[in-house]
């Protein structure tokens, strides 16, 4: 890829030059917006822009610049200035509009940060107020949160709002009607929902509620044109297009459309997540069709904590055919005009692009998911470490799948020589996997070094089975079996990790627990289970299989991952299996995952019960001879294991969210005292014998 | 106490008859029924019933039950056979109606639990039906998770509803309408705001929705009375009582009262908080006299999770007079009745009960509140150690605060014979800090050893040492000075607790860190912040040390916490003062305690900003001397330190909430990664000359 920034203003010039006569206009549009997102140098932007300015003039009315940013949330002067960027830019080259994602200068979740400091948002509009000043004729749309008046009020103290700016002035307002409280969205929290859709006055601003709705026209007015703007969650509720399933009795895109708008927009922050876009973008192609109607979908990108946000944002013209598609997981500006049938389609990951229209929601195949599972991660590591300001990332290198592929995704994510892997074998870890895990480093490039735990693990040893001596005096409770051991190995390997965090600047420990693992506890408090951040939380161990050949064939490095790794039954080797007098097998220990996985996938995407499972066909039992009596067993062990499993999630690290649903604190919550609850259920009979007896 | 159950049933005959003779009819009722709540033998119960039926005879009509029960969240059959059992209870005595706390089936809160595993819904559902058929004469109300129609629904899936059952069947249903959705309330994540106030009947059970509102009388009649029952939140939006400013725009009570009820009734689920307790008795107290019509609140009591409920129930005549109310954490039954003036008032935790009336909500006033702080921390203790199936517990005795407050607790919560409490001494530690340490676990009669960490110390250096001359061939960002040496101790005291924990049958860890420490993030991650719960974790230091001295005056064994423990300025003898050549104190690390919990307290309760405290005289600041620059200088250590805290929030163990806001994580969510929030904030022309220079 050319570095033009390293180009003198004449040699850009001339490149600049080059291109505009060797493209057509769109595409030259296209490729000099490409440029600009690469841009730090101001006089390289003013040749952008003044060949921009030339290159839209046919395409001025109408057209829109879809600011696609990466926020970070509560930093109003970040988030702020980027927004200055973007409308001086979309000036400079004389665009209509430029639209903005949901709540741009707060970043979107700020969660109850409002609450508690509610300065953020004093600040936010003082910014919004500061920024509609610089403006000119071509209109901002700034999403904001909007203070209402704290006393005598009734509601929540909030708006999610967005501001239209012109000439010098906030126009208008625009407030969010329709507010997610599920997942990992808590909009209810704080913010109230606006009586009303589409435009009020800029008069209202803080002062707004539903006895002054203003009997005004609910659209904004560009240049003769009426767009029907709408934030985020406001587009999500189409009867039709949900089968009569919704989660809101109003429709605000069905009470826009009769405002008879040329073009919908919608400013939204709306994270990734497995199967969601096929949907959004069916239902956005079936919105724009259904009201004839073309929309502008602007979406946040980058992570913020648990939350990664594809960005990704489009344009569907009024017959539902996508005619614009931003980059996904990266900043943009691009350039739309829908009426002139101006805009470029970026491709989406390969996978979603192939199954975007298929109905097949919920299948359990990876493959389709894969590309959009590593850069989901991969912003999701790189923001949380740019973010908090951490730089450097040290982890465990077992030999094994989860340390692999955490390695991997580190070493795309913060760069190879930000990384260090520590091989710290016991007397149970074999050659092999020590070989395999310097063999990985290698490929990888990233640093390496191998620290026997056996000192730390005998001195732990020998204390505690002395401090055992002692409590065995006084608590007649010793286990005759227990995995003590097995976890001073684990927490001995965390010390070390946790001591280089300590000991060198902006350096994170990484927990290298995979899904399917949480999901059974199968992870040390304190040792494999603790981190700063957990890459790959939301990633069963069959997904990791996959996502590690697939990283082997698509990465720049080829067979990256050394194939005895994946070859291997998982295995933390912290014990020996004394049927087998090797080390202990995870499936022996579990069951097998890909039976274990489906447990999983059944529960979170088809809300299965036991009894459900207990008489449906897995597809591990079309392949493999699974007694009724082993079946049973494993299920058992899932929902015993599980209800125990609860408190481990309460404390886990930070972690990306990729699947459609997840065990992440922040998207789901389950009181850790509730671990006694009946899975399997009863029958009413049993029941009302239980009732009877009692009587 | 007298322990009725060890007598035969010709003994505790004799016993009740001896009561019944001694006292009034009113006071035999109470006592007898104390004497239930305490009995598991059926004779003895059958005995009571007799004598209480007897005497209610002239009560009966208008009588009430309120089972104030304890629930396990999700343990449908332990919930509903506790139903069953007040229910027969009520029956046996004859009494009108019997009332149970909000969800008394579920539990409250239940989180998302019921959309990933809605079988449970099913089973609340199937035991309300069974419990229904055993109903008599007497009316009950429970509590229960009502699902909607699946398939073409708008809105959520469930109702937080409460069934009216009598006569064998389920008669009518109250949805709640007011969803609390902060602090650590959900509701709106999973519940569909009813539509309509007041009873519908049985017939819209699971079907019901805003197209099929019956118009009906809207309260419940039994025995020629009306009752106008409402759930939780439902009565908490008086417009005159909350000034004006309030949540939701209706107002369900306002809306029964025009049903000319006889009685309000309000099943509850509502945690204790400082301050809360003086509002919620104001608050009833208000609308009862409002109305001219008694109101009966039974609330939930015990501990799931984080959140400690009290109890308290309790009712108000028409005049707005306290007419009963049940203990404070513990199970009860209480007979009631409103309008022969029949009640009970059990007394309030002891400050509380003299700050009732007081308008002085916002005091940093410890006193009033100690008592009700211990029986909080107790209770959720207790309940997260029964529900969870652990009881014993292990925790480091530093000779220090924090670890002395959390062994007192967990003495008394689970036991002195269930608490180990193991002195982990290291070079640093003083002998005045083992001998304290040994001396409170001898008044305590706690199981007490002492274990040195010298040896993990030594050997972990010794590993570190050559691991980081390793990483630093690779990386030149080693810290000139670092924490490591501090953590590594905090850490190797944490192993030896997770070990014994790992060892001994039922038993947990317990993390010692105090709510001051926790925001500025002066807590060992692995170490001292790690463990299966954390007591004290809202609990301000300065507030501790009020705590320690109530503890020492309030408990059957006066001054079991040696005075030096209370005297000596906190400090976690990690590390050596260069300046003093002794252990530092925490303090110099920080800023006084006093000053540091009065930011926390200003923040969260007065919501001040920087500006406003730098403008403010502090307490701390009546009584000494502190320069501006040196104020200046904490509140930005203040903002800076608890900016990194974000993360150990976010990994913190259960704990205990017992102030009126806390950061608790299912109480206050800010994203880590918006750590770079500027507190202090930017003036109008600041922020335009920052606009100015990007243009």
């Amino acid at each position: 890829m050319t570095n033009y920034d390293k180009f003198t203003t004449d040699e850009f010039q001339n490149k600049i030059n080059t291109i505009v006569s060797d493209l057509s206009d769109k595409d030259s549009i296209f490729k000099l917006s490409e440029i600009y997102d690469k841009s730090s140098d101001n006089e390289h932007i003013k040749i952008i822009e003044k060949h921009l300015s030339l290159l839209m003039k046919p395409y001025k009315n109408g057209s829109i610049g879809l600011a696609q940013i990466n926020p970070i949330a509560g930093d109003i002067e970040y988030n702020a200035k980027k927004v200055v960027k973007y409308i001086i830019h979309a000036q400079n080259i004389g665009l209509d509009m430029v639209v903005f994602p949901e709540l741009i200068l707060m970043g979107y979740p700020i969660e109850d940060t409002i609450d508690r400091h509610p300065i953020i948002v004093e600040e936010n509009v003082k910014w919004l107020k500061q920024i509609a000043k610089i403006t000119t004729s071509t209109t901002a749309v700034v999403g904001f949160v909007e203070p209402r008046k704290y006393d005598h009020l009734t509601g929540k103290k909030y708006y999610n709002s967005v501001a239209i700016l012109k000439d010098g002035k906030i126009q208008q307002i625009v407030r969010k009607s329709l507010l997610p409280t599920y997942s990992e969205f808590n909009d209810y929290r704080y913010i109230e929902p606006s009586p009303v859709v589409g435009c009020q006055p800029a008069i209202t601003l803080g002062n707004f509620n539903k006895d002054n709705v203003q009997n005004c026209s609910k659209t904004t007015v560009v240049n003769g044109r009426k767009y029907g703007i709408s934030i985020c969650e406001d587009c999500w509720n189409n009867k039709e297009f949900f089968n009569d399933t919704i989660l809101y009795s109003k429709d605000p895109i069905e009470e826009l459309s009769k405002e008879n708008p040329d073009v919908f927009i919608n400013c939204s922050a709306s994270p990734t997540r497995a199967k969601k876009e096929q949907l959004k973008h069916n239902m956005l192609s079936f919105i724009s069709e259904k009201y004839s109607v073309p929309i502008v979908y602007v979406n946040q990108v980058g992570a913020i904590d648990n939350s990664s946000f594809d960005g990704s944002s489009r344009v569907f013209d009024k017959n539902g055919k996508l005619l614009a598609r931003a980059k996904s997981f990266k900043e943009q500006f691009l350039i739309v005009n829908p009426e002139k049938d101006l805009g470029k389609i970026y491709p989406l990951t390969k996978g979603l692009e192939k199954t975007l229209t298929e109905q097949k929601i919920y299948t359990l195949e990876y493959e389709p998911d894969l590309e959009r599972t590593y850069k989901t991660i991969i912003q999701g590591i790189r923001d949380y470490f740019n973010k908090t300001g951490f730089k450097r990332a040290v982890l465990g290198l077992s030999g094994g799948l989860d340390s692999t592929v955490c390695a991997v995704l580190l070493a795309d994510a913060i760069g190879a020589e930000n990384v260090f892997g520590v091989s710290m074998p016991s007397k149970i870890t074999s050659s092999a996997s020590k070989n395999d895990a310097a063999l990985l480093a290698q490929n990888l490039k990233i640093n390496f070094t191998e620290a026997s735990i056996k000192d730390m693990v005998e001195t732990t040893n020998n204390c505690l089975q002395k401090l055992f001596s002692t409590v065995e005096k006084s608590w007649d409770c010793r286990y005759k079996q227990s995995f003590t051991m097995d976890n001073i190995q684990a927490r001995s390997r965390a010390m070390f990790l946790w001591g280089i965090s300590n000991e060198f600047e902006r350096c994170l420990p990484i927990a290298t627990s995979d899904k399917s693992e949480l999901y059974m506890g199968y992870a040390t408090i304190n040792g494999d289970m603790s981190g700063g951040f957990a890459p790959i939380a939301d990633v069963p161990k069959t997904k990791l299989f996959a996502l590690a050949r697939w990283l082997n064939e698509n990465r720049e490095v080829k067979n990256a991952i050394p194939e005895a790794i994946i070859l291997k039954k998982p295995g933390a080797e912290l014990a020996i299996n004394p049927k087998t007098g090797k080390p202990l097998i995870a499936e022996d220990a579990l069951m097998p995952y890909e039976f274990l996985d489906e447990i999983i996938w059944r529960i979170e995407n088809k809300k299965e019960h036991y009894s459900d499972m207990v008489n449906s066909e897995f597809l591990y039992e079309k392949k493999n001879t699974v007694t009724r009596e082993t079946k049973l067993e494993w299920l058992d062990k899932f929902y015993r294991r599980m209800s125990t499993a609860l408190y481990k999630w309460s404390i886990l690290p930070p972690s990306v969210i990729v699947d459609s649903r997840s065990i992440n604190k922040y998207d789901y919550k389950q009181p850790i005292t509730s671990s006694r609850i009946n899975y399997k259920g009863l029958d009413e009979s049993e029941i009302e014998k239980k009732i009877l007896a009692l009587l």
